[in-house]
């Protein structure tokens, strides 16, 4: 879905977009050891889903999720990854599209292209919450956070979407060094354990958590400043620029 | 490109498949020491291209893929993943499209579907390439082995497709666990140290290697049968059956 939707629904041949590909994109939300989902909400459906769009004849498809991302967030820059491709015949459900339509007053015919089978690529984001903007876009009445551990139930196979995507993200911690679009440039040993535990979903032993990250050659410390009680302030850290 | 290209050039709308979608595959092959990638040459056009496939209507984008290994190499059950979405628009390019089907006879129309904008889904595999029987397509002369450093030049950004293969490959090969396809039931740490060593294209450290392979948690000292010259036989272990 995205601001495009409109044209998209007159245009019952989906000119100008490439066929049967869609983008949904999980952006997760991280501050202060929260991990939230933005979804939107249909106008007059109840339906929840994830942002997502299509793409351009014209464009690149990682540009088309960038702009699906800048548009629902007003976020650039913003670390961003495809992580699968969603593609069996059996997500292939016209339903809630024929009600987001019928809601919207506009009776699509059966062959109206939004109806054919869509393969749909998943990008996944990590944003620092505070500082992204939710915009709905034309046709959904909200674009808002949800809480991992209590979301609504969503349309077609989204839900199984935000698993994968959630999966990828745990397995690739260390790899991706998310954090550091997530951290300010320096933080302490804690804040970066707590973004771990956060997105991993569990407590880690602190000594054995330290270890690991110094012992990965990713972060420097960064010279303490003399203040009366320095000796009791953490040591703050920073990534190595280079990585 | 696959055995379902002929019936794709007559259908000159492309009725059956899933418009504008590809799939792209890197076989890789491991034997002995040495990585190869399995391609395809084109009949008269000396193009060398990864194998590859169209998805089906009724068909899901996995099972295609599956569908495409079994063709080009007889295998099943194969370790099998998606790694990436190529989706530039600079990569379309009819010309090697055009010179496959002229080779052919085949005069095709501005507007064939086959000449029309396609994003890839690109796969990859690792087999046992003494296991393989490679077979080529309808339209190509051959199918076989090519060493990775000594790849001929591929058509369109199949070269580009090879290399993110490849970087996947490396970047994921304790996750993967990908050895559990390639060793035999039984192994050394040498046979172990070995195939990391050739897919990572770098000498390890024995000990270190041993040390960490050891700390995984993913492998089993099979109990040594005594033979007259046992203490100098290295140790067999292999990987833990939940794995």
């Amino acid at each position: 879905m995205s601001d495009e939707f409109i044209k998209q629904e007159m245009n019952v041949t989906g000119e100008g977009f490439l066929p049967g590909l869609a983008i949904d994109t999980v952006i997760f939300g991280f501050h202060d050891t929260h991990l939230k989902v933005l979804l939107l909400t249909y106008k007059n459906t109840g339906l929840f889903a994830l942002p997502g769009g299509f793409i351009h004849q014209d464009e690149d498809v990682n540009e088309a999720a960038r702009r699906v991302l800048f548009s629902r967030t007003g976020l650039t820059n913003i670390f961003l990854e495809q992580f699968y491709v969603f593609g069996d015949k059996s997500r292939h459900d016209t339903a809630p599209l024929k009600t987001i339509m019928t809601a919207r007053g506009f009776i699509p015919g059966n062959d109206h292209w939004l109806l054919k089978r869509f393969v749909s690529i998943g990008y996944y984001a990590l944003v620092d919450f505070t500082k992204a903007i939710p915009t709905p876009d034309s046709i959904s009445d909200s674009c808002d956070w949800f809480s991992l551990d209590s979301l609504p139930t969503l349309m077609q196979d989204h839900r199984q979407i935000v698993d994968k995507a959630l999966q990828t993200l745990q397995a690739s911690l260390d790899q991706k060094l998310i954090g550091f679009n997530l951290l300010p440039e320096n933080f302490t040993m804690g804040d970066l354990q707590c973004l771990y535990e956060t997105i991993l979903n569990k407590k880690l032993i602190r000594t054995a958590f330290q270890r690991k990250m110094l012992s990965m050659g990713i972060l420097e410390r960064v010279a303490k400043k003399w203040t009366g009680g320095a000796h009791k302030a953490p040591y703050l850290y920073r990534f190595i620029a280079e990585r």
